[in-house]
C-alpha cells in the first residue's frame, strides 16, 4: 500500500526536489487530513480554481455537487484538472531573510474526474463522506432521499498521477550565518477543534461520536 | 476602502450566491489571514495548481520565488491565473445528510501577475512579507543581500477581479426536518498558534515580537 508512485513529467518535483514524496501513504495522509481541496481547470472563460469538499476512499479522491453546478458540468466532460491540498504546519524563521521557509504538507493530483454512477455506488460514497465527519454520523443522520441523490453529482479522480511535498523541522541556515543574532526557530500551527456548538433548536443529546471531537 | 467590486462574468457567484461578497474589506481580511494561496494556471503541459506563500499590500497580492522556477517563468509571460484562498471554519451538521455544509471564507482572484521591478520596490515588498510573520521581524533579521534579491522574482496581481464566498452560522434545515432526532450544530475549527520552537543552535533571547505569538 505504500509503494511509490512513479512521477510523471507533470508530477516530478523540480523546485526543492528533496521535499518531494511519491509514496501512497504520504498522499493518503495528506488527503485524509483535509476537508477541502482546490480544483484547477480551464474552460472557455479561462483557468479557474474552485474550493470544494473532498474525501478519499482507496485510490480515489471524491467530490460532489449539484447537477447544475458549473464545475460538475465541466468535470463531466473529462476536463483535465489539477487538485491541490496544502496544510500549513508552521513558519520557519531562519537567521537570514532568504532562508525563511514554511513547514507544510501538500498534495497535487493530476487527471480527470469521472462520475460515480449507480444508486448503490453513490449511496456508499456519501456514507463514507458522512462518516469522515465522525464515524457514526451516517447512522445517526441517515441517508439522503432518492430525489436528493438524483440532484447530486458525485465524482472521483484516481490518485495515479500525484505528488506530495513535505517540509518539516527547523531552519536550515548556511554555516556562515549560524552566529547571526536573529532568533531562529519555528512558529508552529495546528488545526484546533473547538467544542461543538449545538444548534439553538436541537434538543438531541450530544452523540457518542462527537464526544472526542474537541480532543482530537 | 470597503466599496464593493463589481463582479465580472468570471467572478459573479452563481452557486449559493447568497454567500457571495464583493467588498474589498472582506477580500482583504481573507487574504490577510492566509500565508499560502493556490495559483492555478495553464501551460503547454496542462492546468496546474501550485501552493505558494502570499501576502497583501493595498490592492495587490504578492508572491515570490526563484528566478528559475517554472511558475515564475510562466507568470512572467502574463499568463491568466486564478488564485484561490480558503479558510475552513467548521463542519455544519444538519438534521439531514444533504443539508450538511461547511463554514468557510474563500477568495478567488482572476488576472495576471506582473513582476515587481526595481531594487527599492523589491526590498519594500520583502519587508512587508517579513513583517507579516510578526511586526518587527524584518528589523531583527535584516534585508537580503543584493545577490539574493537578484536571484528572486517578486510578482503581484491586482485585486480588481475578485470574489469571496463566506458561510457562517449553524445548519439551515428545512422546516419539516426540524423534529428529526439527529444532532445538529457546528463542529468549529480554529488555526492554533503553538509555542515557538527555538532552533537547537539558537542562543538569542526570544524577541519581543514573538511574545504574543501563541496567544494570537
Amino acid at each position: 500500500m505504500t509503494a511509490p508512485f512513479p512521477p510523471s513529467d507533470r508530477t516530478r518535483v523540480r523546485r526543492a526536489a528533496h521535499y518531494a514524496h511519491y509514496e501512497r501513504a504520504t498522499l493518503h495522509a495528506i488527503i485524509d487530513d483535509a476537508y477541502v481541496c482546490h480544483v484547477a481547470f480551464a474552460d472557455a472563460s479561462g483557468t479557474h480554481n474552485i474550493p470544494t469538499a473532498c474525501w478519499r476512499e482507496g485510490e480515489y479522491l471524491y467530490i460532489h455537487g449539484s447537477n447544475g453546478g458549473r464545475m460538475m458540468k465541466v468535470m463531466g466532460q473529462g476536463t483535465q484538472v489539477c487538485v491541490a491540498i496544502t496544510h500549513l504546519d508552521g513558519l520557519v524563521l531562519a537567521r537570514t531573510a532568504f532562508n525563511h521557509s514554511m513547514n507544510y504538507r501538500s498534495a497535487m493530483i493530476y487527471g480527470a474526474f469521472e462520475a460515480v454512477d449507480g444508486a448503490a455506488e453513490k449511496r456508499h460514497a456519501m456514507e463514507v463522506f458522512m462518516n469522515r465527519i465522525a464515524p457514526g454520523r451516517h447512522a445517526d443522520v441517515g441517508p439522503g432521499s432518492d430525489k436528493e441523490f438524483d440532484a447530486t453529482t458525485i465524482m472521483r479522480i484516481g490518485l495515479g498521477e500525484a505528488a506530495c511535498k513535505v517540509r518539516e523541522g527547523g531552519p536550515r541556515d548556511d554555516e556562515e550565518d549560524l552566529a547571526l543574532p536573529s532568533w531562529a526557530g519555528v512558529l508552529p500551527f495546528a488545526r484546533q477543534r473547538l467544542a461543538p456548538v449545538r444548534d439553538a433548536q436541537c434538543t438531541s443529546p450530544e452523540p457518542e461520536y462527537l464526544a472526542g471531537w474537541a480532543r482530537r
